[in-house]
C-alpha cells in the first residue's frame, strides 16, 4: 500500500498554495501521511529542487509518492509528468526538476494526459492544486502510472557543470551552500580518489589555502576552515562551528582548485 | 470520524508555541493526523489568515478540525469561538479571522464558554496552548459544537474594501502580494465578467499599462507583465518567470484600474 | 505502542537535512507519525533549542519520541545519546540540549554505542540521518534504552544565568526574545512570588519603567508596554497590540531590575 506523499515545493507558507494542495489530497486520500519535504525551495530554483530530491527522496520507503512544484513555466507549454523510480513515484513539471534523479537512476515516465485524475476545471497557473495534488493522491490510491497518460521521452534535463581533471588537479565550483554556510562543491568523492588518491594536494578556494582534505570539522580547530567529503559524497569546505560563507566570503559558483603537490614540497 | 487537524497560526516555529499546541492536541487525540497550513501568517494580520482560510480550508474533507490562532487580541475581552461550516469545524478567536469563510458559506457557531474542554488553569497569554488545541482535539474526537459552549451571534467581521465599477470600468487595489510577487487585486472574476466581459480594456497599475486580460503567463514573453485571472478567482498581475512587485515596483495597496476603451481607439 | 516521532533541529527546510532523516525514520518504521516542533533554531543555539524542549515535550504523549539534533560539534567527540524522561523518548548530541529538561526531571540517558541500530557507514558530519533518525525510529518500534548503548552519566548540561536576588528586589536578564517581541526574562513567577509578593514593585528595562506586574496584555492600553508571567512561567515584558522589541528597542542579554518600593512612596 502507499501510503506516504511528500510535498517539495518553493510556495513558501505564506500562502494559501501549499494548503490547497494538503486538502484536495486527503480528500481524495483520506488516509495518506503527507511529508513536507521542503516549501522554502529559492523561488523557481529548478536545480535547488532537484538536489533536495537527490539527497532524500530514495531513502524514502517503497510506494512513497513525490509531489514537487518547482513550476516556473506553469502557464506555457512545459508538460506535466510522472515519473516511476524503484516503486516510488514522482509527480511535477517537466522542466528538469527530476533531472538528478533520473541521471543516477533507471525510470519509466509518462506525461499527465488523462484529465480524469485532475480536478475539474483546472486553473492555468496552480497546477499543484488541480494536477500534480490529485495525480499524487490517485498514485497513493494504487492507480498505475500508465493510467495517467502516454508514456513519455526525452524529459528535459540540467546538469551541473562537471569539475576539469587532468595531471595537475581538478578544478570545481560552489554549486549550493547550506543553511550553516558549508560551500557544496560539484566535485565527488569519487572525483578525488581518482585523481587525488593519496597524494598531496592543496586546495585554493578564494583567499583561503588548505593543505588536506580531512575527515571531519573535528580535525580542525574551532574556527578554522576545512575540507572534508560531506554527507551528500561531495567535497565541501567548512569551518569548524563557524560559517564558511560568511568567514572565507565566498559566494555559490565561486572556483576551488585541488592542485597535486610534487613530494618534495611536503 | 473525524481524524484531521490543521492548524494556521501567525506563531512562526522558532518559538515552542506550535509545539505546544501539537503536544495538547496529540495527548488528547493520540490518533489524530496533524497538518500545517501555515505558521508563516504575518503577525498579528488577521485579514492574511482570513485569506488562506478562504482559499484551502474548504478543500479538506468533511470532519477536519481547524485550529486557527491569529490572536492580536489575547488576554483582552475577545471571545474564543467554534464555527460548523458544512460538516468542517473551525476554532480560533472571534476577531474576524473567519470573515472571508462566513461570508461565503452559511454556518453555526458557538462561544467556548465550558471550561471542561480546555486545559486546567489556563494562562491569560497563550490560549492556543489552553483553549483553542484541547477544544480542536475533542472536537475531533466526536465531542458536538453545541457542547463546547453558547450560541454565538453577531460574530466580528472584516471585509475587503470593495471595488468601484461604473460605466468606465473597475476601480480596485492590490490587496495580497504572493511569495512569487504576484499581485493579487480585490477585483473578481465576476467584476470582469460584468463590468467588462468582451470589450476592449486597458489596465493601469502604478507606470504599466495592459491592454488586455490574459489566460495565462505563457501568453507573454518572459520578463514580461501579464493580467489574469489567477487560481483564487481574483485578477492579478504577474511578470512571466519574474516578480511583479520588484519589477513593477508595487506595495500592497496600490490602486488598479480597468479603463474601458472605445472601440475606435482598439 | 510508541508511534509519534518528533524532529526539532537547526537545520532550516532549504536543504536535504530534514527530509533525509524523514526518509530514514519512515523507511524503519513505516507507520510512525512524524511532527515537526521546529526546524528554524538559529544555528548551533543550544540553548534555544533546550528552550523550545522544556516547554512543549512533555506535552506530548507518553511513547513520544524527540529527535533533537542541534549540534555544532558534529564531527568532533561529542557523544550521541538516548534518555528516557517518564515514558517519553529523547535522542540527541551530548551537548547540553537536554540541559533544562533534565534540570527539571528525572532521567535515564545511554551514550549510543551500538551501531547496529545506525545507518551502515555512517558519515562524519550528518549524525541527524546516519545516527539519530535510526535510532529514534527504532526507539518507536518498541527498541529498550539499555539496548541502545552503555548507561550515561555526567550529561553536559548549560544553565540560564539566575537572576540575583536581595532586600531591594531582583535583577535579571532577557534571555529570549519570541516572534512578537515579547521579552521573556529568566526570572521566575517563583522568584516574584517569594521576593516581591504583594508589595509594590517598580520595574526598569532600558528606558522604560513599569509600575506594577499585570495579568495579561488588556490591562494595559493598545500600544502600553507590561510586564506579565508569561505562559511558560517566566515574567515577560510585552506590548498591547504591538512589538516590545522594537518599541522598547530591547535586545536579548538586556538586564530588568524589580526594584521594591517603600510604601510611603506608592
Amino acid at each position: 500500500m502507499r501510503n506516504v506523499i511528500t510535498l517539495t515545493t518553493d510556495f513558501g507558507l505564506q500562502d494559501y498554495y501549499v494548503s490547497a494542495m494538503k486538502g484536495v489530497m486527503l480528500d481524495i486520500a483520506p488516509d495518506v501521511r503527507m511529508v513536507d519535504i521542503s516549501h522554502d525551495i529559492p523561488s523557481q530554483d529548478i536545480m535547488a529542487g532537484s538536489w533536495i530530491l537527490k539527497n532524500s527522496a530514495m531513502l524514502f520507503p517503497k510506494g512513497t509518492v513525490h509531489a514537487v512544484v518547482v513550476d516556473p513555466g506553469v502557464g506555457t507549454d512545459r508538460d506535466p509528468i510522472a515519473i516511476k523510480i524503484a516503486d516510488q513515484y514522482f509527480v511535477g513539471p517537466d522542466n528538469g526538476i527530476f533531472s538528478l534523479l533520473i541521471e543516477e537512476h533507471p525510470y519509466e515516465a509518462v506525461r499527465l494526459t488523462n484529465a480524469e485524475y485532475w480536478r475539474d476545471n483546472p486553473s492555468n497557473t496552480f497546477h499543484g492544486r488541480d494536477i500534480f495534488a490529485p495525480v499524487a493522491a490517485h498514485l497513493s490510491q494504487g492507480v498505475n502510472l500508465e493510467e495517467l497518460g502516454e508514456s513519455a521521452e526525452d524529459l528535459k534535463t540540467y546538469r551541473w557543470t562537471v569539475p576539469i581533471t587532468d595531471k595537475n588537479g581538478i578544478e570545481g565550483m560552489v554549486m549550493h551552500i547550506d543553511k550553516f554556510g558549508n560551500l557544496v562543491t560539484n566535485i565527488t568523492a569519487d572525483h578525488v580518489e581518482d585523481v587525488i588518491g593519496d597524494r598531496k594536494v592543496r586546495i585554493y578556494i578564494g583567499n583561503t589555502i588548505l593543505d588536506n582534505i580531512a575527515d571531519t570539522f573535528g580535525d580542525v580547530a574551532d574556527g578554522e576552515p576545512v575540507a572534508y567529503i560531506g554527507s551528500s559524497g561531495m567535497l565541501e569546505v567548512g569551518i569548524n562551528k563557524g560559517d564558511a560563507q560568511q568567514m572565507l566570503g565566498i559566494q555559490k559558483g565561486a572556483q576551488i582548485s585541488l592542485i597535486l603537490q610534487k613530494q618534495a614540497e611536503s
